[in-house]
């Protein structure tokens, strides 16, 4: 099976753990059999090899959320990279012809579109399954899920299936309706549209060169960012006849809110925390390394990261954007390809972060204009290159740099340090990435 | 006025703000006219010097606080410090030989004790001179405060006086009844007892040397762990039957919980947060630069400081204690007399953290044998003293100091640095003093 996971867009409704560069699907969240914590991403791409090892598993996504796919799952894992946001229509475009064109499968095999985002068990991934065995029948060009609506959401789409079988044509698409006109839907069979949808290769590539003038993935690629953002569903879905739906009736949430992720938890308390007796209905999600104490609280999410702290009634979180939007914050804390950097300390001319970079890995060999720095290695072992000259460095050593001076630290086991920033225009902005001879 | 402001131990129902080594007096909670927070040692002095600048204050605490005091009050504050914890009648007895022996004091002068965590406002210390004044007159051996009662109190001892009149002697004293006993006492007239008393210096220092035997200040500052641990009330108050009391009928909270010390809060806020318009009856209380964001909280109290951080009911606040011993942890912040410290980071072979020095002050000069420590220089300018090698440091300088090395740091302007521990053995008690040559 052939599966893009369309890996969306930043989001700060579940702030502090989501914030300009981090999306949800990164927040280590779902409590695993060994105890340890996975992520959304984590836990839908371990279902997906569960159900099917040898699917071909590609995320489509923006460039700033490569670090983080790479960190949490490898560097194998294949990205189709957006070079920019243009909407659901071009992204699966690129993603498709990446397929063909990068991966070299087959433009007559088939491939499962989904967000990688919704909270589903093995169920869901057998369903995609169907969904890909039905296209391969070519009955239909696009073969949809429809998931059984458990309430009248307004939330979402529906699609009305012509009949109640398991598999049917579609007769029409609803816009996001009233909790009222949901009812009236649901009552003549309606289906919730969760996004979800498979077709073969070259039904999509054809799409893409009537509506797009493009010769092959690397073209298409250059030119994404003059591309006309257009929905998959309004260029593509909305127009097709040849249509069809799978009906889905097994679990699946989208964790969008506090409210929602917080009743996927499986644990209260994710991180250091307390809860008394008095407690009810109240969870903790706590990145920090600051013990968080809850008492005589009810229906209430706390959560802290190194962004901020969030103590809200679990209705009322799903309020939280405009807050989050009037608190202008730097980057406290972000994931890399390489590892990771936490900032601990920001005064006006200088800002001091936390390294922790991964076995193997290293920084951009980079320099600044504006700053000086200094590393002070707290642990592990790796060798820096400073202006071309290597040094192996140990806990304990530290390294000074100067403006302009070009500098990387490259780890051996993992390395952490502390990075100290002096200047007095410090930025993200001022670096410059040098080639290493 | 001489005035002994007894700086009571520490506590920790009101962590994460008092802890094992921070009492509640120093947290920085009240608004003044400029904007800023004094803390309520700070609010107590400058209320007394506004009252009478010419007010001789003795502070009577623990070597432990010693730091605290001089970080909020000054270098010029009298500090009568007690080497151990030996309960009040040791401590008055100790703070009375200070202040006629080491600031010189006449024994026929009056002197004021007083808790230094009331809240309350410029009549009270107006009450503290009418106190001074009474007890002047020796119509009484000490003239206690008598608070009258705004409701059946069962936190406070009560004291019954033979009559209503503003200054009249004492019939009694009753231990701390429930809440049906205190309405009857008080239907009888009877009084807070605050632990606010005046008296001649001569007459403690005759009943100290009724008790115990010692020569002057000196030799009893050194036999002090010996000494009996006995109350002033028992010692003293209880036996005494030239005895008055004074009414006063003004504010005097007592801000020993986060419920009572909310109350007192001009701001709900107090640091970086937000309160969404749901939230009613919130306070917020944050020493963290990480911003909060509180979302249709009802009656709560979130408070966040290097220690940790707490949401609670505020009833259920008063219970806190048990929870908090279980929370085992280390210091994260520390005021010392020449500036404070944070931990920022710690690892298992390393600690780092943010040291801050007051202009003109320095640390001792130190040495440590398990582990090794680098420091770089964020911000000011002073000079640094490593195995008797003055140098001057500035903003960006690195000084690295092996095990066994003696160092200290002088600040000439305000100066901030990041220190990098590192070793296998990290611990405060890993610390050797010696003499600056």
């Amino acid at each position: 099976m052939n599966i893009i996971l369309l890996s969306g867009g930043s989001g700060k409704r579940l702030w502090p753990l989501s914030n300009d560069i981090r999306s949800k699907q990164f927040i280590k969240i779902f409590k695993q059999e060994d105890g340890s914590y996975e992520s959304m991403v984590q836990r839908v791409y371990r279902q997906i090899k569960a159900v099917d090892p040898e699917a071909t598993v590609t995320i489509a996504t923006g460039a700033v959320q490569v670090s983080s796919i790479k960190n949490q799952l490898g560097d194998d894992v294949n990205i189709s990279v957006e070079p920019g946001r243009r909407d659901t229509f071009p992204a699966i475009a690129l993603a498709t012809a990446y397929l063909t064109d990068i991966e070299g499968i087959d433009p007559e095999e088939t491939v499962v579109v989904c967000p990688v985002d919704p909270y589903v068990e093995a169920d869901y991934f057998k369903a995609l399954k169907g969904l890909s065995d039905q296209a391969e029948k070519e009955e239909a060009n696009l073969v949809l899920m429809g998931i059984e609506p458990t309430y009248p959401s307004e939330k979402y789409g529906y699609i009305i299936p012509k009949d109640s079988n398991s598999t049917s044509e579609v007769s029409t698409f609803k816009e996001k309706p009233t909790a009222e006109v949901a009812k009236e839907y649901i009552s003549q069979g309606a289906l919730w549209n969760g996004g979800v949808f498979a077709y073969k290769l070259k039904y999509v590539l054809n799409k893409a060169h009537e509506l797009i003038d493009f010769a092959d993935y690397n073209d298409l690629y250059d030119k994404y960012n003059t591309l006309t953002k257009i929905s998959f569903d309004y260029a593509v879905v909305e127009k097709e006849e040849k249509i069809q739906v799978q009906r889905f009736n097994g679990q699946w949430k989208d964790l969008g809110t506090w409210n929602t992720l917080t009743e996927a938890m499986e644990d209260k308390v994710v991180g250091k925390g307390i809860l008394n007796e008095e407690c009810d209905g109240v969870h903790i999600v706590n990145e920090t390394d600051l013990p968080i104490l809850a008492m005589g609280l009810h229906d209430v999410v706390i959560s802290a990261s190194p962004d901020g702290i969030l103590v809200s009634d679990k209705e009322q979180s799903s309020y939280i954007k405009p807050y989050v939007d009037s608190i202008v914050q730097q980057i406290m804390f972000a994931e890399k390809s390489w590892g990771n950097y936490r900032v601990m300390d920001v005064e006006s001319e200088s800002m001091t972060i936390k390294v922790t970079l991964n076995p193997g890995h290293s920084m951009n060999y980079h320099s600044h204009n504006h700053r000086d720095e200094v590393w002070v290695v707290l642990s592990g072992t790796g060798k820096t290159i400073v202006d071309g000259m290597e040094q192996s460095v140990k806990a304990g050593d530290v390294i000074t740099m100067s403006s302009g001076c070009c500098h990387t630290v490259i780890a051996e086991t993992e390395l952490k340090l502390i990075e100290v920033q002096l200047g007095r225009e410090i930025s993200v902005e001022d670096k410059e990435l040098h080639k290493l001879k």
